[in-house]
């Protein structure tokens, strides 16, 4: 699928990726073009992909990219077809290389396409406020309304029977049918992610984008960043109630509700049916099941499987919790 | 007293209600018309009420309506001049019949009313910045400053001596007097109340509004939802910090101080001269006493008797809380 | 050195400030003009300064002020140049005092002077949205990119390289070198400090300001209050994640990173290299050193020595965390 949000700025020849990565010494047989970067499955011939670690060996062992950003360690694990490029550290070299092929991956100024909605196609079929802007390429679907001040940037899509509040910023994002979206939301901005470096931290790009399916509605003032290099969801008919963070490349079930300032960190999997209560916290990189209630103000820090009703801090069964505030409870 | 922000859109006839409840083969003795849908104790003759539980039967052995939308077992309780509707859930029946009388309380969709301030008679009475827009039947008092890209939407009124910053939305709100509402405030938006309805929630009206009372200052960046059927109110001169997020139906006292990034769930009634601190949460329906401290980052899951100090997750007495880390505290 | 963000309105004779105060029954020798208000150290000849605390011993007795807002006990403290003037609450008559020589310190009243950028000079220098407000005296250095909606307040100063995202207000700010400021931020609104007083608070001044050194980036919907008396500071190369708020008076140091929904109170000293999990909370006028970790949701409310990593609430040493949950991982 080609991504409508990042142009891809390739080909690049083979040796403008080692010039990019100072490794200019290494010789290859040819000097190859190479068209686009992605994962040991996605990538095909003539692309270039990346293994960091022995967990991605069954993978790694059929991908058919053509090069391969790599550790010398785990060269013998790459197929006859995969040339192996060995750096010190794969993750950033393999950020400067995605952001050459998408460099307006790694910005998030302001989208300098956009014109008044009254200068654009939708000016007849959306119900809209004043000072309504409209990127480039942007659709949208019939009976929907846009709040005033509101900011859709270019290549978002925009379902049927949606209601965007006022003061919204929507980029590089798809929203489905019958989604509200309530006054100052931000979706799809990058996400919180870049290398640490005194001085000068390197910023990773982000290629992913938010997808908000139907029914769902996002309360105020909420952010939801877009993914690197997966996408950030919102499962059908999931609520979200104002002041909500919802980092990169987390994805929500099905019918969950999430309550006022809520925050959940990057790349965690929430499952369907999910209750989490106001000002509950969900570390990066976890997997909380389906049916799953999580009490106000709880941290959760491990995973939850499913039908748990957890609480506290660190998130815990909550009998457990119960027990544990049992003086707690005779006291009143 | 009418409530000027929904406009009722009835009468109804009581065959009609039938119908929205699915109830058509019920057979009533007259096709009534329904003028108004309101609490037991509120409701008067030819005006429809509901009772969902026996707790309120002192009340509902008096009310003054013509019908109650109730379940089968109450129906004993009710006056004789009160029809019971006997339905399964009585709560999501009251929703649908209310959205009925009171469609725009269901929606949080722009105000499509708004002219420029310039166009407006304000225009000479108000200090205000660029692109402020005003929605129809606003009234603002004598020396009021309205900051640039600020929306006060239809019916909102504020009194004299009022600032409200740049960025703000006011809806459904009432304003008092020497109020401060500063930047990126959303006040009046619905509250996050609905039934979880697998595939489609179904979102419940919300006819309440949002008063703030003399002397208030609210910081950059909350939220105060309005109420669902009685208000959202914070007390004269008390103060919030920034990001803080007041859910519907809160009643906040006089001369507290809540600082940044608190938030308070829904119904919760809390005291004068009360000191919560950051990022503290309070659950819902709970009553917190006059004089409270609640220290930061405390979660309050019970109620707070009067002049109590509390911290912890959940919060209970300070002394308490010190207590239980006393090794904590050696340690330093 | 002249605060160009807020105009002294002196000099005011000193029996204007002994009116203020209440104290007309003074008899001082002169009717002598004071020229500014400051702290013990910066206090020159006719002008005032104040005393509340027996700790600042030092500093009083070399003071060069000629008058001396302080209590009765400490007159044997101030040098003979000093003259002092005796109230019941220092700060209280410091905050009238400061109030009188900076009164637009004490508000945050929408800019006035702001023109749409394309009537001031930076319409062919700088790249820019639609609604973009701009006040008087702004610098914006080269390479810059402002997006829509945007008011930058009089005064403010960016230097080169910089960002600033959709609908952000930045006020008394300085902002250096390739600094990202993503959308909805806030920056520079008075901190949230005022004398609690039934039926009416008062606010004290914020004469300081906010200043974001290079190479930062400040998430979306994040707010920074400006200082009252010192400044508020973000380091070089310190990242923001989103809906972060830091108080008045706040200084955090090089290279740390906050992760999103962190809140930090006024006056807290951040070291550098410090990375801060998401929701944390930080007490006021705590001293956090350099090198430390907070975890997820921790509630900090001691100082933290160099080089520490800090889990829980109160936040605690992370292995005295660990061995506390010991039971809970084993439960996993």
């Amino acid at each position: 699928m080609v991504n409508p949000f990042y142009k891809n700025h390739g080909p690049v020849k083979i040796s403008e990726i080692l010039n990019i990565l100072k490794l200019d010494d290494l010789k290859l047989s040819s000097n190859q073009e190479i068209s686009d970067v992605k994962d040991l499955v996605n990538a095909q011939k003539n692309e270039i992909t990346f293994l960091h670690s022995k967990k991605y060996e069954n993978v790694a062992k059929n991908t058919k990219a053509s090069y391969c950003i790599t550790l010398k360690n785990l060269n013998h694990i790459l197929p006859k077809n995969c040339i192996p490029i060995n750096v010190d550290n794969v993750l950033v070299s393999l950020s400067k290389i995605t952001s050459r092929f998408y460099p307006t991956s790694i910005e998030d100024n302001f989208d300098d396409t956009i014109l008044p909605i009254e200068e654009t196609k939708f000016k007849n079929t959306v119900k809209y406020g004043r000072n309504v802007l409209i990127g480039k390429n942007v659709s949208i679907g019939s009976n929907c309304s846009i709040g005033h001040n509101t900011i859709i940037e270019k290549d978002v899509s925009i379902g049927n029977d949606c209601s965007v509040g006022s003061n919204v910023i929507l980029r590089s994002t798809v929203i489905k049918n019958k989604v509200k979206i309530l006054d100052f939301c931000v979706l799809g901005k990058h996400g919180f992610g870049f290398f640490p470096i005194n001085e000068k931290n390197l910023r990773y790009p982000h290629i992913g984008i938010v997808i908000i399916e139907d029914y769902c509605e996002i309360g105020c003032n909420s952010t939801i960043d877009r993914g690197s290099m997966s996408n950030t969801i919102i499962g059908k008919n999931t609520y979200l109630d104002n002041q909500i963070h919802i980092a990169h490349n987390v994805k929500i079930g099905e019918n969950s509700i999430i309550a006022g300032q809520v925050g959940i960190a990057g790349s965690s999997i929430i499952g369907n049916n999910v209750k989490i209560g106001g000002q509950a916290g969900i570390s990066g990189h976890l997997k909380i099941g389906n049916n799953v209630e999580i009490g106000g103000g709880s941290g959760v820090i491990k995973d939850i499987p499913d039908n748990s009703k957890v609480m506290g801090y660190p998130a815990k069964n909550i009998r457990d919790f119960l027990k544990g505030i049992k003086w707690f409870i005779k006291a009143q």
